[in-house]
Formats: C-alpha cells, structure tokens, sequence
C-alpha cells in the first residue's frame, strides 16, 4: 500500500499507539520469562503483568485489581462473563439481552436459546434507544443474567447501562448484570465500582492496544467458573501462560485512554461532528442513523438512500479511506445490519448505511479529504441506482 | 537485570525469535486493519493471517489449511478439543487420559469427573512410559475421547501416541483422538496426516512465538463446536477479532522450528547430554528422572536427593540460571510434581528434582557456566540437608 490511508473504521479495530507497541516491546526477546516461574527472571515479569492489571482497574473505575481477569478478546470476555454466570446458576432458564448486541452477545444468546433457554430480546427504537420498562418488566424470579452493550458498535448511541443495573437489582437482586463495554471504553468515562455492574467486558484493540487482548471486570463476590481449565493463573479463572507484553500493552492502553478522554469528548466529537455535518450538508441522499445526541463522540452512521453501502466502501477504498457498513464481525454476508433493522431504518436507507469511527489519531486533514472526495462518490452511485424518480426527490427537498 | 541469564528453562516458556518479532512488528501500527473489514487496508491483513494458517500447516504435516484454528494457548486449545467432543457426543460418559498430562488437560479431566464422567487415568512405569495394552483395555463404546501428551512437559520422555491412536480407532473408530503435543512441537518431527489422531495441539511460546497464541488442528469431518461464539473468525469456532501479529508470528515461528529440527535433534541434544552426563559424573547425589533414551532433545530432568528442590532454584537464580521443578503451571504450590510421583519416583529425588531444558539458543558456554557452579549449589545443600547418613551412602557409592 503505497497510498496514504484515511482510516475512519476505529470501531472495527484501531492502530496499535506506538507508546504501547514501546511498552511491550522489551517482553517479547528481553524479559521473556514465565510469571510462573519460581526464578527471578520469570518473577519481574510477574511484577509487570500486576502494574498492567492496576492500571486497568484504574482505567474502568474497579475498587480492586483482583476484579479483573485478563482475556485474549472482547468476545472472550462476554463468553467468558455469560457462560460462567450460567454455568453457576444452572436452576435459572431466563435470560434479557437488546436486539442490537454484538454478535458474541447475540449469537450465545441464541445458542442458549436453543438449549431451551427462554430470551428476552429488548427493543429499541428509532434512535436506538432502550426503553427501561420494557427491561424492568422483562426481570422475574428465574432471570440469571442481563446483558446489555454500553455503546453500539454501528451507531455509537449509548445505553442507559447503570440505570439498568439499578432497575434489574431493584426487581430481582440475585441477576447479575453482564454489561459489554467494547465500543464505550476509551469514549466515555467508567466507573464501574458506584454502579450495580457485576460483570464488564473491555477489548483492547478498540484502545489502540493490539488485537488479542482483553479484560473482564468480575465484581468481588460474583461466583464465576473457569472458563478455561488448567494451571493457576487469573486467579483459576482462565488457565494458559499469561500473554505478557500484550497484558502490559492493554495496561498502557488504558492509561493513556483514561488520560485522552477529555480530548475524545472535545477534539474527536468535534472532528466527527465536522465530517457528519460536512456529508449532510453536501449529500442530498444523507440522513444520519441513530440518536445524535446520545453518543459516543468518535462514531456517525449515515444512510445514504437508495445506493449500496458496500459499493460505496469499495470506492471509498480505492481513495484510500476505510470505512465500514454493519460491524466488520457480520460483514461478508450481505445480510443488512440487524441493528439498523432493529431500530426500523427504512430499506432504502438499511443498504446503503456507513459507519465512519474517528480517533484520537483521526486529523483535520484526513476530515477535510473524505468531504472533499466522497460527494462524488455518492452522486457516481446515485446515477447508476434503479431509485431515479426517489432521488430526484430527495434532490428537491434538499435544495429547500 | 544486570546479570546474564542463563536461561534453560525453555520447557516453561521461549524467547520470542528476534526474527519472529521481526515478522509481527508491521502488523501493530502499520497494517492494523481488520482481516474481516470490506475495504483493501483489512484485505491485505486476512492475506497475512492465510498464509500463517499455512505455515503451520506445513509445520504439524496436516492435509489442509483449513483444519488450523488459531488459539490464544495450549491451555485453550486442550478445552477447545475436549469440551467441543464432549459436548458433541453427550450421550458418551466415558474419557481417557494419563496421570501425567499437563494441568490443561488433566484439571479438566478432573472437573469432567465431578460432572459425572467415567475417566480412565492411564499409569506410565518407571520410566514415564505408556503402556499401550491398558490403554487398549480401557476403549469401550461409550469412550467419547483419548487425550494424550506427545511429549511429557517435565521429563522430555515421548509417548507413543501414532500406536496408541491406531489403538483407539481398531477398539473403537468412533472414539477421537486429541494429542497435546505443546512440548513435542519444534523438538520432534510431526507429521499428522498420516496418523489417526483427530485434535492436536500447539502452543507458540514452546516454540519462540510469543505467549498467548496457539493452535488447535482438527481433522476434516471432525465435529467441534464453537469455543467462543460470536462473529466468523476461524470457521465460527473461535469468534474474536485475529491476533493478526501473533498469528503471523506463529506462523514464521512454524517455518524456522521445522527448518531447525535438525539442529534440535543433534546440537541441541549434545548440549543437553553434556549438561547432563556432566552433572551426573560430578554430582553424587543426582540421577535423571525417566527414559534417557524415548525423550525429545532439550530437556532433562535431573533428582538431586535428599535435598529441596526451591532451595536449588533459589540459588541458582542468584546466579543467573534459570531453571524448573515441577512445571510452571503447577509451581508455586509446594506439592510434588504428580508426573514424577507417578513414575514412583521416591520420596529422597522427588522433591529435588530440577528440569533442565534449553532452546536452539543455548549456547556451550552457557552449559560450561552451569557445570561450573552447579556442583558446589548442590554441595552446600548437602551440608544442610537432614539427611547425612543416606548423602554419606550415596556419596560412597559414586566413588566406585
């Protein structure tokens, strides 16, 4: 790849930060002991791998280290959280989880539905909202976890998770909470320990550490089994060598993200905000998807009606720019995204829907570049679609 | 760390390969897309991932790529392997497994006996060898799966797991087969394909790829579930985004530890053989544990006795070597290791015995230091052992 690439697919993964790449780099040939190991070149690395799980507490907002379990990924983690809770409350058959779930949340749901779980999918509604009541009187007696994502990964709207934590303890205390914070962290702040969270999962590769890495949250108290089974570490949580420099790297992730999030809610909206204005001012055909106010800062969806997102994508490519229709784990299939029919976005807009996710390494240049080239992108697909007279329409409205 | 480290604590965990470090670096903060994304900077990724999976491949003699599914460890890919038959053949209540197996296979083994399972755990003699007519003996219709080591983490000694695999299939052809071959890999040839075996098992970091990845190989037309479940990746088996640098990095790892075999079987072996006859013929009170003659090249383990084995760690720390008791799974517990108690190693060696085990990187140097200064450890903790009477014996009996 000679060309410079315009990379707005964050939410997909993000660019390992070159401080984190130097972070882990002395563990991989230098201090490559085992923290098992009874010797003192295995036992500073042990030191290392407790500095790492500290700084993660930090970064969540957990009263204490031993709360987190480090994992190879974010859907490790919700398998991990889900399953375990499962597995030690076997007698329970009832689970809740949104229609707009990651697939590692959604598709276990349904795997447990076809072990003769009962599952209560929560709606939303066109803003991608969750509405509390539903949820509250979804709660009863038989309810053994609730697992609800704190950000989507296509719209960027924010779910009222704490609240919901609240509203579950409230009608059953004995529900454990399971919230997916993958596309949350590093946007928004956490705090985990003043909330009703019993279990939170986090995945590294969306905070510029690497991909491979992750952590769940396990509130003190909450019985959760092994999910992998064999030697001692995490706690007997999780066996198998701990992957030391990338444990490191995700404890210097979470720092320097605890440290930018003031420049991820000013800098990054801003530039996201820049970009989504830009394309509907420029764009007759552009409408965006989902709540814009209810949102992380780096992520807009925007329909462009009656095109095809995935043609759309492969000239946004050829200029270099990365983008992203559905989330990258549905993508292949040219299914629509089952989030954006969840909240009831019209087939003309469903297939012609992009998600553009910023960073804090997204630049002004970059924003100004993709206004420049994708109108006429846009206006290229308009004239080959078969919606000519809709266009047309939608052409007039915007013009007034 | 001022010191040099003498590190011949391999069997634990590997240096990663400078070249194999090399092979990843692109992949964190230049070529970080996602393998899954639509656009060509992800494209290109999922290129690098395939021809890893063939790398590996080529490395473990299977038929076909596809059979590869990459892993976070060898922990995770021994519970890939065995909950996935498990859970794919649950009318069958019956395993098989050895009493010196890896605590990834044999603590599954033992939660999968409280779940009610019937398991067989087969003996060794002496000299850490299988007996293949009580293993015969033991395969009945209801035998849902064998999981054997190739080669045992704290002895080197080689299980003969072709033969035992063939078996397996002439008692019962319906019965699979799972290999944990994470210390035979990168010591001894493999060559799957011509074999009965169904699961096997790698992990990177035995073979100077760094911690946390693996993989697991599963035979065309076996049955496996998913282990995490969630989005495609690895044929939906293992959902997770792909540790692109680590797959890549386990991938060159593969090519160099084939191409290196040659040297393991003979330069690594004189090594190793010079450290241990050397210690022998210098020591009296030391003998190796199990078969000196069916054991894969880097690794001794040597019973020093009547005295304790962390005291002999602790020392040689002090002077810059690393080496073992027990395996690092299992350490930090005082306990015995159960492989040499199973060998009915007695009680004098049992809890003096220290695992050497060196790399293509040991150098003689290395060895020469370790002769040197060895002896005179031993000899100090001779002075303080208990048991003066039985060292004066021994002591006597090396003279002749």
């Amino acid at each position: 790849m000679s060309q410079k690439i315009v990379y707005l697919d964050n939410n997909a993964t993000t660019m390992t930060d070159p401080e984190v790449f130097e972070a882990m780099k002395p563990y991989f040939c230098d201090l490559y002991g085992n923290p098992s190991s009874m010797h003192e070149f295995g036992g500073q690395v042990a030191k290392a791998v407790e500095k790492a799980r500290e700084q993660v507490k930090d970064f969540i907002g957990a009263k204490d280290a031993k709360e987190i379990i480090f994992t190879a990924s974010g859907s490790e983690g919700d398998n991990m959280a889900i399953r375990g809770i499962l597995e030690a409350n076997k007698n329970k058959k009832h689970i809740i989880t949104t229609k707009i779930e990651h697939p590692a949340v959604l598709n276990l749901f349904k795997y447990f539905e076809k072990q003769g779980y009962e599952v209560t999918y929560l709606s939303v509604d066109s803003k991608g909202n969750l509405d509390l009541n539903e949820l509250s009187n979804s709660v009863t007696e038989d309810t053994a976890i609730v697992s609800l994502m704190y950000a989507n990964n296509e719209t960027g709207v924010i779910l009222p998770v704490e609240k919901a934590a609240k509203i579950v303890k409230q009608k059953n205390p004995k529900t454990k909470v399971h919230v997916d914070a993958v596309q949350a962290a590093g946007k928004i702040p956490l705090d985990v320990k003043n909330t009703d969270i019993d279990l939170l999962t986090i995945a590294g590769h969306k905070i510029h550490a690497p991909k491979g890495i992750g952590a769940l949250y396990v509130k003190t108290g909450t019985l959760l089994p092994a999910f992998v089974i064999g030697g001692h570490q995490e706690r007997g949580k999780r066996a198998g060598t701990e992957n030391v420099p990338y444990i490191v790297g995700l404890g210097k992730a979470c720092e320097i993200a605890k440290n930018s999030l003031e420049y991820e809610m000013n800098e990054v909206k801003r530039l996201r905000d820049k970009l989504e204005n830009g394309i509907i001012k420029s764009v007759y055909n552009a409408k965006v998807n989902g709540s814009t106010t209810n949102r992380v800062p780096n992520t807009t969806n925007i329909g462009f009606q009656y095109i095809e997102g995935e043609l759309i994508l492969l000239h946004l490519s050829d200029l270099g720019i990365c983008a992203s229709s559905g989330s990258a784990c549905t993508s292949g299939s040219l299914e629509p995204s089952h989030v954006l029919k969840s909240m009831g976005v019209p087939f003309e807009a469903l297939h012609g829907s992009i998600r553009f996710s910023l960073s804090r390494f997204t630049t002004e240049e970059e924003i100004d570049y993709v206004l420049k080239v994708l109108p006429d992108v846009i206006f290229k697909l308009n004239k080959i679609s078969p919606y000519q007279r809709e266009l047309k329409a939608l052409e007039e409205a915007h013009k007034r």
